[in-house]
């Protein structure tokens, strides 16, 4: 039998746990899932004979230490923050980790030890990171075994809502944290194009998007990310003229939430004066010029913006209820909580309804003197409010890559990111029993 | 004879070295002066007989306990940083202390051990923060005094260049710390207008300002400082509907700086890559979208913002030399930073220039039943390059100050800022004597 624990138990370890679970007889794993609270788990998890499931604490370094030396391979699935307890735990304990999260400087620092002790850490191995790395770095070096070079590379990703339960303007409901959503993209988004280094200050992000078609899924516009460059040197582009890295979403939308931006409710740097007596429409008087005409306060807003008092973006900006005597009801809310709170109760999934995963990679390249271009798109829509999109891609890579370090599959050890083929070629594989499948096209 | 101890002899002490000189016969004061290099002070002051000069470093705990346990009062005109360190010896050697900085909340901190001592530590007593507070309290007493209730203030000021030495289209040159003019605004005004906290995010700061004409001098536009709601209590006035504090520029000047602040020019948030081998133009295009058209730098500049190509503030950035091949010729800056040496070669005080202090305040206020308004405003203008009216007006309040805390006159103790009558009236009726006189008018 070989040991496999889980830390982390929430929304988005579902589709990983069922993995787990289906794959238990067969791989012959015996599963230990921790978490603060384990009691929302299934029965059908909580009784299988090769489960168990235990309250887990990661501030005790005494559980920590025996939870984890008991294990063969870990998996957390936890807050990323946690992540670096959890990595200095598997090091000091000699067992190999596996996490969807960002290779945090602490981690990164764990390197050499762990390729000492022959211990494989596999980080930034779900949905982004994790596909988006493993099918972009599939196609680059399979170009270049070709003998191409790549000269563009542009990746979107956008976490949506699915068609048939998309029935509000704004083509967009939360599926993951709404606080992150809200504060999106501040900062200044650093890319290249042409081989002209490009900064876009956060008050123009949101109009300078880039529009795509994805067959059968219709328009998605694309807003840059904070930094694109890095990945030159991590996917072997060093010197491409083009790289940009982005999150998409539904036509219409960042078009809209650039009126949110200019008029600074997005902030999160102060407090609103007397927010629990403030209504959303004060709070929008608040951010304007003094009233001189008597105009109404959608007029007075397009003014403000540049817009048209008709335009379209205003209709979504007027539908969230921001022009409304709606109370925010917070005690020293900055601008950016107000706005989380009522997109909250405005883009909440209803029940039944299922999300989407869309990702998009758009390639330039040359090969034989000719130039070529390549789309590789994926869309996931999830099966229902447990085992949405997000938990399917997030959780799956996760799950095969686990099963490939149990089987002895995987001969890199140290801190690793799935670039390598003996992980992304037999992950991508897997994924598309599982309906996680890329479509690739010319141009 | 009464000792003076003054740290801090650079530029902006000019005047009020000169003020503690040719007192020092008739008050009987023997005048310290202390700072890194004392080599610049010129032959009559340095020979003066009540005068005596000497190397000080702030950083010498045993060096400043000597030279402030032998002052009666010590001033400070130092960099804002070392006030906290000048304090606390001040304090912990039973000396008086004078200087032109906002209170840090370390000096706050010491505000009842200064007055168990019986020690008067005077904070704020210079321009602005100094006159700004006396001639504005001075008004405010005043309306009270006669039972009226004041329903607006609004108080500018303005460091800028004499209308004889204006020879620019931006109608300025850096009269004091380019950095600090350069980042100026960023973060989230907020002031309250009409009984509504206002919030003017830092990308719409400069273009929403107030035109104030001030007789015989023309036309001016106001942008709002950071913080005005703190000064309502400051001034006693808090339930006033109307508070709002700003910086003065010339017309024209707010309308082409917002351009920069579109572009993202004003961005001292992160390095630019290469910035060592680019141009300013190459700088501005890595700000725009890509090119698409056949259009020039200045057109595109002026679609991306939304102005037409011929637009007034446009001439103005061009002038700047932004759209030249001219190397930036700095590693690793920050757009602000390049930004900042570009204007500091365009906007420096040639020889022979005059500066010009600028203040205006507009009060609105209610008397037996009658709406009054009153206007009091500023001018002053530098003699030189080194008697500026920054040194003039930052020095002479200081100096008055000293001499009326030497003379007995001051009652009050502890961290004192200049709000009370026993020192804002000598104080500004002296400074008349120096041209430094408020014109009142109403309406």
């Amino acid at each position: 039998m070989k040991k496999i624990l889980l830390l982390g138990a929430g929304r988005s370890a579902s589709v990983l746990i069922d993995y787990l679970v289906s794959n238990a007889a067969a791989e012959k794993w015996q599963v230990t899932i921790g978490d603060v609270t384990v009691d929302h788990l299934a029965p059908e998890v909580r009784e299988h004979e090769q489960v168990s499931v235990f309250p887990f604490d990661v501030h005790d370094l005494a559980q920590r230490e025996t939870c984890i030396v008991e294990a063969d391979v870990v998996i957390s699935m936890l807050p990323a923050a946690f992540h670096p307890l959890v990595a200095e735990t598997c090091l000091s304990q000699n067992r190999h980790l596996v996490t969807a999260s960002y290779v945090p400087p602490e981690i990164k620092a764990m390197d050499e030890e762990a390729k000492e002790k022959g211990l494989t850490f596999i980080m930034e191995c779900g949905l982004d990171p994790g596909i988006d790395h493993m099918s972009a770095i599939k196609i680059i070096h399979h170009i270049k075994a070709q003998g191409g070079t790549v000269t563009s590379f542009k990746s979107f990703t956008g976490g949506l809502v699915a068609p048939e339960s998309d029935n509000n303007p704004w083509h967009y409901k939360f599926t993951w944290n709404p606080r992150n959503v809200v504060l999106a993209g501040q900062g200044t988004a650093k890319f290249i194009q042409n081989g002209t280094y490009k900064y876009i200050p956060y008050h123009h992000l949101f109009n300078r998007t880039e529009t795509f078609l994805v067959d059968g899924f219709g328009y998605f516009d694309g807003y840059a990310n904070r930094d694109s460059l890095g990945y030159r040197k991590l996917y072997g582009l060093d010197n491409i003229p083009t790289m940009l890295r982005g999150t998409l979403r539904r036509a219409g939308y960042c078009q809209a939430w650039h009126v949110l931006v200019q008029l600074g409710l997005t902030d999160d740097s102060y407090s609103l004066e007397g927010s629990d007596r403030m209504t959303y429409r004060e709070l929008v008087e608040s951010l304007l010029p003094a009233k001189t005409q008597e105009k109404n306060l959608r007029e007075r807003v397009a003014k403000y913006i540049g817009l048209n008092p008709e335009a379209d973006e205003l209709r979504l900006v007027e539908w969230t209820g921001l022009f409304d005597e709606l109370p925010i009801d917070l005690e020293k809310a900055t601008p950016a909580q107000a706005l989380e709170k009522l997109l909250t109760q405005k883009w909440k999934l209803s029940p039944g309804d299922k999300d989407m995963i869309v990702m998009l990679h758009q390639f330039e390249y040359e090969l034989n003197g000719q130039r070529k271009s390549l789309t590789s798109s994926l869309v996931v829509i999830g099966e229902d409010e447990v085992k949405t999109a997000m938990a399917k891609t997030v959780g799956l890579p996760i799950g095969i890559a686990t099963k490939l370090l149990l089987q002895g599959k995987l001969r890199q050890t140290g801190v690793v990111v799935p670039l390598q083929a003996e992980l992304y070629e037999p992950v991508l594989e897997e994924l598309e029993q599982y309906g996680v499948k890329f479509k690739e096209r010319e141009g």
